[in-house]
Order: C-alpha cells, then structure tokens, then sequence
C-alpha cells in the first residue's frame, strides 16, 4: 500500500491523498461505504460504481465470519470475487460486533469467546485468528484486533483495556508478519488507537501505536455516544501524534458535521452505518440539511428527492413518490434512499478534497456545517 | 388503444400481435409485471426498462387508492408521473384484493363495502367508483369491476355471482362511456369474464363479453386454486368465443408452464406475482427449470446465477452469493431474483412471440414445458 500526500489544507489540517491499494486508488479524505455481510444493503454492486461511485466498501468480520464463513469465502477466492467487487475493500477485525451484538461474550487475554446472535453457537476470536480470518476473507486493508470501550467508560477499566488492546496489537503484528496473503495480492495492517474520552490515555495510545509504525493508523473508541466535542478533542489529540505520512482512519464516525470537522483535523478516511442504516428508516441527508420522508409535509410535494443531488435517484423520483414508498414499506424507497445518502457522503468528501486542493477548505466547512444539521 | 394480430400459429392457436397505447406499443404475447403498490418490488423503474425489458406493468387499484390514495396520485398528474414510468401501465379494479385482502367485506348489488387491511377503515367500491378511481389513477387499460369467485365454488353461488358481474359490467360500461380521461390521454375499457370452472357458465360469460365488443377482453377467476387442467379447459373454450381481433388477457397467471400453454391456447396478456414474490423467497425461474436458491446444494455453488439467463445479474452474481444474500435477508437478494425472474418471463414471452412468428412455436413450447417445471 502506498499513501502519497498531495495537498495539506492553510487554514486547518485537512488532507487531500491517495491511497494505492492492490485494487486500485482510493482518493482521500474518503468514505467507505458498510458493506456488512458482503452486500451495502439494497446496493448492487454495479450501482456502488456508477451512481455512489464508492472508491472502497467495508466488509465486517464478524457478520462474514459466521456467513456465509470462511469455507465459502475462500472457496470463491476471497470476499472480493465472492461478491463481484474489484475495488478495494476494508475489513475490521470483528471486535465491535462482538461487544454489540453477540451474546454472553468473556473478555480474557487470550481473546473473546462469544455467542453467535443468529445461532447461539461458542466461537472464539483472538488476536491470531482475527488476522487469519481476514486474510481468509482477503481485504486490502485489515484492521487489528481490540476491545472498543462503550461511554461512558470508568478511567480504570479505560487504561485496562487500552493495554490489553496494545498487548493485542503485538500479538496481531506478529501473525500478520509472519503470515502470507492467500490471494495472491498484498493486505495492509492499521493498528488501532484506544483510551476511552481520556486524554492522557489517547496520548499514550497514540504514541504507541505511532511507534508501531505501520502503513496506516486508525481511531477506534469513538463515536459511541460521547458528545461530538469529545470525539473532535481525541480526535485533534491523536491526529497530532500519528505521523503525517501515513493515512489516518477514524472508525464508524459519522454524521456529515462530523466528517468534515474531523477532516478539518487530519483525518482521512471514515466509516459509518449511518447513510445507508438511516436511509432504511426515511432520513435523507442533503447538501442543505436533513428530510424526514416520512413526514407529512412532503406527502405532496412532487420536487425532486434532491435537487443538488448528484445521484440519478435525486432527479428521477419525488419526495412525494419517495415518502409513500417509505410509508408502504416498499423496498425500492429503501432503495433510492441509500443510493441518495452513499451518493451525498461520497459527493461530500469529493468536494473536501477539491475545496483541499483548491485551499478554500476552512471557509468552505464553515458555511457547510451551518447548514448540513438544518432540519428540513 | 389499437391491436394489430400479425401472426398466427400453425400448430396452435398462439398469436403475435401488438397493443398500441397512449404510451406506447406493446408486442403480445406479453407479460407484465405486477408494481401493486407503485412499485415493482425491489426494482427500480429504469431497471424495469434496461434489465428486465418490461413493456408494460400493473398497478393496483386497491392499494393505489388506499395509499397513497387518489388526491396525491392526481396532484401528480397520474400514476404514470407519480412513479415515473412513461410507458404502458394497467389498472385491475381493486375488486380481487377486496375480497382477498380486506376484512369485513360485505358484496351487495350496489358494490362492495369493505375494510382496509392497513387501518381497518372503512370503505365502498362499486362500478361506478371503481371506473371513476381508474380514471384517477389513469392507466392505459383500466378493468371491469367484478367479482372473482374463489376455488372451489358451489354453482349457484357462481351463477349468481356471474350474472352480477355482468349486470356490473354494464354499469362500468356506461360509466366509462360517460366520462373523460383526467390526463389528455386515451383509456381502454376490458370486461371480465367469471364463471368459476362451470364450462356453461363460462361460455355464457365469454359470450356476454364479446357483446360488450370492448377493445379487449379478459378472463377473471382462474389461477385461484383450481387444477392447471380445469384453467386451460376454461381457457380454451372462452378463447373460442372471444373475438380474434381484440387482445384476450388471462388475469393473474402464473407459472412459466401455464403461460406457455395458454398462449398456446391463444391468451395474449398475462399478470401473476410469482415472478416477484417468489424472488424474494429465492425461487428462480430459468430455462432448464426451477431453482430454490436456499438450498445447501448451492452453497458453494460459484457458478453464474443462470448461464443462460439474459439479465445483467445471471452473469453477474454467482449462487453462491446470491444463496447467502436471501440466508441473510439482505435486500440485494431479492433485488438480484426479482430482476432475474422478471427478465426470465419477459424473455419467455419474447421467445413465443419469435416462434409463433416463425411458424416454430409448437414444438418449441413442448419442449420447453418438458424442461420448465424441473426441480433443479
């Protein structure tokens, strides 16, 4: 993996780069859009090219792990053909899900036992095998495997945790050295920068994963409820720490305000559930501020989804048209509005980077953000 | 509206023709794919035109007129405008789902009172009501409102029923005569013939229809339960009654096999919601015979969803993925079945037509049949 710094912002520390992966390019800052179980829901893939036009996609271990599972996965080659996807892919490790979603999971050093949520059955993740699997799933980008702490978090279990996940972190680094990819193309490591809300254990997170000195690093802990001003505080913190050369990811993170502010403090790629989670229920983000489908104020109004949209959706189909298809449970308004919202995040950072490059970023999110939250 | 017959078959009473719309030319045999709610389900509308080919599809009068209901339909400017589909699109009565979906229905000589079955109101359809709704929601072919008896049905009570259609039938009629289409575009009326599985009663109704001599005619109250046999027999002698020259609709059937036969028997339109409902319980249709894509057999199964399918999804996504998709209740699952059994039966029919042209259709459909309700 190469990451080639191509322009830094004057007026904050937005970055404009790319990010050269086995699969292709990815221009950054960047959002990757969650494809948890082999499919961004109510996506094709050839939708993902041509309309979102999503540079990488997510895949979450955990939900691939249990299904389809690894025999499947490497029988097809890896996630990549499973799926028809020729662009780049990141996984995470499976850690978050198995804190959110599995059932009777125990903590230990040696790794986390835990129960399926689908079947109830015993699997049991470690920092080895979590490596394994995702060299079995065959991502470009993998991610270490580490205990996300929920907020809040006590200062004591914080700093506990934040060590074993730095303990894990060597152990990770060990299997992935020592162990080939088995597709024929190379995977690239990111570490992951733990320590709750707390400065201090940010700091030294940082500092140790910096030491790491791996290809790219990433921001785990955050965006789990704490107020957006903790996350930019921990955020500005590390961002100051890692070393500039190297591509800074910031995990699950977030609402479009969220994204251009932490892009404003040196991040450069994102994840988030929230476009694709939140087009399913009727929320629509736009480039001048929220839409609730479901309300009765767009129950007649045959304008188009977005005016400003980029995506063929915005045009072709009315708010009218949209909302009672949310309201009928129709599949297709799951549909059009997350190829909207895929498109506006994706659209959204484009214009990061062109504002980046172009040096009218600050300005540029100023005027942004005012709007961004605005309740339509 | 303007049908053409430009072939018909040596060896069977199949007919090539074409139906000339307001919106559009549409070429019989046909299939058309039912958007009950607005919507073909899982499909977008420029998907429905570039993947699956549709010429024209349905809408339901019941639905449409529950929700989102007719003030917002004619704010549009029709149902065309609404959902964005400026070809064909035909309307049933909305009397199919009054007695198949609502509660409380009550059937007198004046119509119907009735319950929806989304919030328990309470509702009227009759003749009249249900040609004024039509108008409203301005489809290109618009139905008689009638009642389909279930399967089995005593002969009295079908008798009865029968004759009130009809006396129903000249109440549409002079409704339809006695107003104007609400969007400058033409409609065209089709009676319905009822008549359960009683050979007197049908050739009867046929005879009834054909007096009307409407600009096409259509067959109600098979593909309800009855045995395949009985429906062709049905068929086959209205078909006899009905007049060459105006396109024959055999409403919602139904299997690839069924439609073969009675095109052979000289049905020219056809509806069923097989195609789309059972995608989206991962039942494909294809030309070697039926898959159920939930199988363990197809688990790692990496073969193209149909080689020989002509959607952009059969070559596209493997069993295998598609297998996981519906284990997984991803939305993609039904998107990819939906658009591959849709395209399936428009092909089918395309097939026909080009035989029938040929002077080939005959044998071929034998063979087809043969191989069309194999268990794959």
């Amino acid at each position: 993996m190469k990451f080639e710094l191509k322009h830094t912002d004057k007026g904050s520390k937005a970055r404009a780069g790319s990010v050269t992966t086995a699969h292709g390019v990815i221009e950054t800052p960047i959002f990757m859009p969650v494809g948890t179980a082999g499919t961004v829901k109510a996506v094709h893939q050839r939708e993902l090219i041509n309309d979102v036009k999503a540079q990488i996609i997510l895949g979450n271990t955990y939900h691939l792990y249990l299904r389809p599972g690894l025999p499947v996965i490497e029988k097809a080659g890896g996630l990549h053909k499973f799926i028809n996807w020729d662009r780049p892919i990141l996984t995470d490790s499976g850690g978050y899900q198995v804190y959110s979603l599995s059932a009777n999971r125990k903590i230990k050093e040696e790794g986390v036992k835990f129960k399926s949520h689908i079947d109830g059955s015993t699997h049991f993740f470690s920092p080895e095998n979590a490596i394994d699997i995702q060299r079995s799933i065959g991502a470009d980008i993998i991610m270490a495997f580490d205990e996300c702490t929920p907020y809040p978090c006590d200062y004591k279990y914080a700093k506990k945790s934040m060590e074993m996940t730095h303990r894990w972190l060597k152990r990770c680094c060990d299997r992935f050295d020592s162990t080939e990819p088995k597709y024929g193309y190379e995977q690239t490591f990111f570490p992951i920068i733990q320590g709750s809300t707390y400065k201090d254990l940010r700091k030294a997170s940082a500092e140790v994963i910096a030491s790491f000195n791996r290809e790219g690093n990433a921001i785990g802990g955050l965006s789990v409820g704490e107020p957006a001003e903790e996350m930019y505080s921990m955020t500005e913190l590390v961002c100051e720490i890692l070393p500039v050369e190297k591509p800074r990811y910031l995990m699950g993170v977030g609402t479009p305000v969220n994204i251009l502010e932490c892009i404003a403090l040196g991040i450069d790629m994102f994840d988030c559930v929230m476009p694709t989670r939140n087009a399913r229920n009727g929320m629509l983000f736009t480039s001048e501020g929220i839409i609730n489908i479901r309300n009765e104020k767009w129950k007649e109004d045959f304008s188009a989804v977005d005016p400003n949209g980029s995506a063929f959706v915005d045009e072709y189909y009315t708010k009218a048209y949209l909302r009672h298809l949310n309201h009928s449970q129709e599949i297709l308004g799951a549909q059009i509005a997350t190829i909207h919202n895929l498109r506006f995040y994706l659209w959204l950072v484009e214009e990061a980077r062109k504002h980046i490059i172009e040096g009218t970023f600050a300005d540029w999110k100023n005027g942004m953000v005012k709007k961004l939250g605005t309740k339509l």
